[in-house]
């Protein structure tokens, strides 16, 4: 699938809307993903990102011990593959196979981007104070890739308990926010 | 406006998605108001959340002094008010007044509740270890409200630069998640 460098610098205009993300981490013996939906920017550049992993989850660890993930954007064409990943652990089945997803390589993590994905983020692990308490993880994001062929990107929020909000119109207001 | 108690358990779901909020604080002089898009759950229940307030806002002041906030969600209706609140500071303005918004009381925090919002969180701070290095306060929603009379509120999500995806279609899939 064609991707096309994205400015570091307009990372936050991407996530700031809440969308549901694949993180993919990379062990020796092969690629993982799963589905969040907590996270929240914490500096526009270069971009942060604070977000849970629960402990219970195989990517905790693996994210633990490689420091390296991608953080990816899916659209609405491949929401089952989204909740499918959510309802499945990569300690039993490989989900690229299992959901016939593509891994592409990325430049500066081990981690595999998700060639489905509207957008993918190239994430290292930059401080780990609030894991023991929280399970909360704060990433650099240090390379980012977009779908260019992808016009009009709609992306899935989620409401709980499986019923998720795709995005809808856009408005524009006059903002001195950034 | 109508409003009715809304069970804590339940909400993480008003959040995940990653609506726009508005956050009200109290001071001795008077209420404030800002706008905010970087936060996260960070817990079920109680429910935490986990928010950036840049120490450039009035309302960082604040926060850190009461210890207290409401965090209401605003609906399409009210985009162009949650903008001016964004695009103004309250130490020149009264917020609630110049945007005509009705301050309503909350039970258990001293921070006024939007009246015109779909809900209200009243929050305490409960954790400040992130504060100096993030500006990143988590709070608990010890008390949430909210307005039975909006059937489909359509919430408003930030993409950057004054330009806004409004929450579109809902979808049901079968999923795990909570």
């Amino acid at each position: 699938m064609p991707k096309k460098l994205y400015p570091l610098s307009k990372v936050y205009g991407l996530l700031e809307p809440g969308p549901v993300v694949l993180v993919s981490t990379q062990t020796k013996t092969g690629p993982n993903i799963m589905t969040m939906s907590w996270h929240t920017m914490m500096e526009f550049e270069p971009p942060m990102i604070g977000c849970v992993i629960s402990s219970r989850n195989y990517t905790f660890r693996i994210l633990k011990t490689t420091r390296e993930c991608v953080i990816s954007i899916p659209t609405v064409e491949i929401a089952k593959q989204m909740v499918g990943i959510g309802n499945s652990s990569g300690r039993d089945i490989n989900k690229f196979e299992v959901f016939g997803l593509t891994p592409g390589k990325a430049k500066l993590v081990k981690a595999p981007l998700i060639d489905e994905c509207y957008i993918n983020l190239e994430c290292k692990v930059v401080d780990t104070k609030l894991v023991s308490k929280y399970n909360f993880f704060i990433l650099e994001v240090v390379k980012a890739w977009i779908n260019p062929a992808m016009k009009s990107p709609r992306t899935i929020h989620h409401q709980g308990k499986g019923r998720f909000m795709v995005s809808g119109e856009i408005i524009k207001l006059p903002s001195k926010m950034k």
